[in-house]
């Protein structure tokens, strides 16, 4: 049976005339290129003290954590690192899973265990559209921060316990979700709120606690947040905080959590130092800040219709797909890097840039990058 | 709303009255345990070359990999890993993801591009049940190695295009697929194998090549292969190996690839000098050889009923779930860590303990945890 390989062939024919071609391009350890495209928004994944955290806990150790959490794969290490999670982002209680996406999987489904209904947001991640696929529940998209729709549609099902799924700062487009409103509409109505806080823990918040705690909502017992430790703590790693009913509930029974193996210790260790840092970090924030500023000028300047951004993410706007590949291709050449989103990526089938802050950019670099972005564009 | 909390307490409480209640126990840096519960098979999570390696990549590139693979996740460590794996296993090419758990998830889904009806044995590991699962794809559960009931379900539906899905080694019972007469059944059928190696790499085959080279079906077109890096290898991350032309689709479509920030560089410098290290190691291998028929022998003739291992797991049976705590916690107290399953981690319904070799362990701690072990049993 080799046909197959012959109708993946064909299929990948057709995603290249349609300038969907996706491609690995192996960076070196040292690539001389100013990051406006990872998610490291403070800088802190090559920050001394967060690559010592991590070596002292490499040697303590070893590699890897051995088996999963239940077995051998529970650490002092995660422990100390769900205590700091927990009280950095004014929850209750927080559990370490090995990656963001396998944690929004276990947040939606062990959600369901208690609602029979989901409400998803149009843009939601990819993780939190494969938790609510996962969990087998009968789920409805909302259109993208409407909290209006949101209460239509709950109230058009009065009979269920129902489940909002949002992202607080969007990862594509960089906007905020009303979270404060989204939460009257969740709260009058007895339903949960699921927010995935990836993209503003450490940006958004006072130190940097999130969006979550930015609106005015940690720690509520009807909010459950998601987070992951890649982003913004420049490591790897995702969280789920909420009611300790919930976490006990995720231990038991939480399949990509029982089943998978720890986070390594060394990660988790580099993470401890970053949070340290991070909440301590209200100059990098200010930093970020204006920044976005900056960029929102001059791009605003240059006639391209661009957001000021929520937190670390901008998103702006290219004709099409190839267009979109060779500005982020012209960028790459002269020694920017800059993310360039196409379908299915994109929740809106358009294609375009997406440009990130990160606090470990020097100011020149940052302004060199800036003119070499304007002088790409189609 | 907390009316759900209460829910959740009140399944908290009859998993309690079952037994079933499971709890996270911290381990420190230097627990002084003999570890038989964890899958650092070849005692390579400690290795200082392994550890250097690690350390080598921190200092280079940083703690995380700063975004997706498609992003600024892709580095030059994640590419000659791909290679070294690919030569080790004697397959066409790999693709490194985050876990294991996830390489599953994209394996099975993206092989449903091609394949309409999947054949899952019923033993299989969690992850690639979930890939079934989020497929979507109509899903028949095999009896446990059956390659007669596998070809009787293919025969049952002529005109689809099947996959079916195993384990080599099974992750609980330790035993072994028998996968040179499943692939004489799917490949007599025109489908497709998918073999989930995680628990023989680097510990079956030649040169610990794994399951799948152990049984002759390295590199051919219809056998699909998924490992992760946090066994033998004492790390972590996932890997799908497989024609060149699969590994495309998983780039250009592979949700857990694309939405997910990519394996640490650190984690990938320890793997790779792991694979270096495991591939050389037959010493280790006939090590853990000889340590299963102790473990055989010395369980036999205390009365249980355990057979002997085809690589380096073991299951010996428990009366119940209760009794195969107790079991555990007796060992632990005197200070040797052995694995306790119990459903729902048990495919069977059946509690048991879970025994696993390490190289790494001396063969005096080794000797003194057999003992242990047959002193606590219930
Ligand atoms: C909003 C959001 N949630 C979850 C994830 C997944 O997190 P991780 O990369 O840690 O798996 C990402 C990105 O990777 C994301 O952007
Ligand atoms: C057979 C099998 N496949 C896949 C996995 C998942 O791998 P990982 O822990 O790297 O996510 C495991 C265990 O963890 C396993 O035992």
């Amino acid at each position: 049976m080799s046909g197959w390989l012959d109708a993946l062939e064909r299929l990948a024919g057709s995603r290249a005339k349609a300038g969907l071609t996706r491609q690995l391009r192996p960076r070196p350890a040292a690539d001389f290129v100013v990051d406006l495209a990872g998610n490291d928004y403070l800088g802190l994944s090559a920050h001394p003290q967060v690559i010592e955290g991590s070596a002292r806990f490499l040697d303590a150790y070893g590699l890897g954590a051995t088996g999963s959490r239940l077995v051998r794969g529970s650490t002092e290490a995660h422990a100390a690192l769900e205590s700091s999670l927990a009280e950095w982002m004014g929850a209750p209680a927080a559990l370490v899973f090995s990656s963001g996406y396998l944690a929004n999987i276990a947040a939606v489904r062990g959600l369901t265990t208690v609602c029979d209904l989901i409400v998803s947001d149009a843009y939601n991640h990819a993780s939190l559209i494969d938790g609510c696929k996962i969990s087998g529940t009968r789920t409805i998209v909302a259109p993208h921060n409407d909290p209006a729709g949101v209460a239509a549609i709950l109230d058009a099902h009065p009979g269920q316990t129902a489940l909002v799924v949002t992202e607080s700062v969007f990862s594509v487009d960089g906007d905020l979700a009303p979270l404060a409103e989204l939460h009257r509409v969740t709260s009058a109505r007895g339903a949960l709120l699921l927010v995935d806080d990836a993209h503003a823990l450490g940006i958004l918040g006072p130190r940097g606690a999130g969006g979550v705690a930015a609106a005015g909502l940690a720690g509520l017992d009807d909010v459950i947040v998601t987070v992951t430790l890649s982003k913004s703590l420049g490591g790897a790693g995702g969280v789920i905080a909420g009611p300790p009913q919930f976490i006990r509930h995720l231990i038991d029974t939480g399949r990509t959590f029982i089943y998978d193996t720890a986070l390594p210790p060394a990660i988790v260790g580099g993470v401890q130092a970053a949070v340290s840092i991070a909440r301590a970090a209200d100059d990098r924030r200010a930093l970020l800040s204006s920044r976005a500023a900056q960029i929102v000028s001059r791009l605003s300047a240059a006639g391209f219709a661009v957001v000021p951004p929520a937190a670390a993410v901008l998103s702006v706007p290219a004709p099409g797909p190839e267009a979109a590949v060779a500005w982020a291709a012209d960028c790459r050449d002269r020694g920017v890097a800059v993310g360039c989103f196409r379908p299915p990526s994109t929740p809106d089938g358009t294609s375009r840039l997406r440009l990130t802050l990160n606090a470990g950019v020097p100011d020149a670099a940052f302004a060199h990058a800036l003119d070499v972005i304007v002088e790409c564009a189609p």
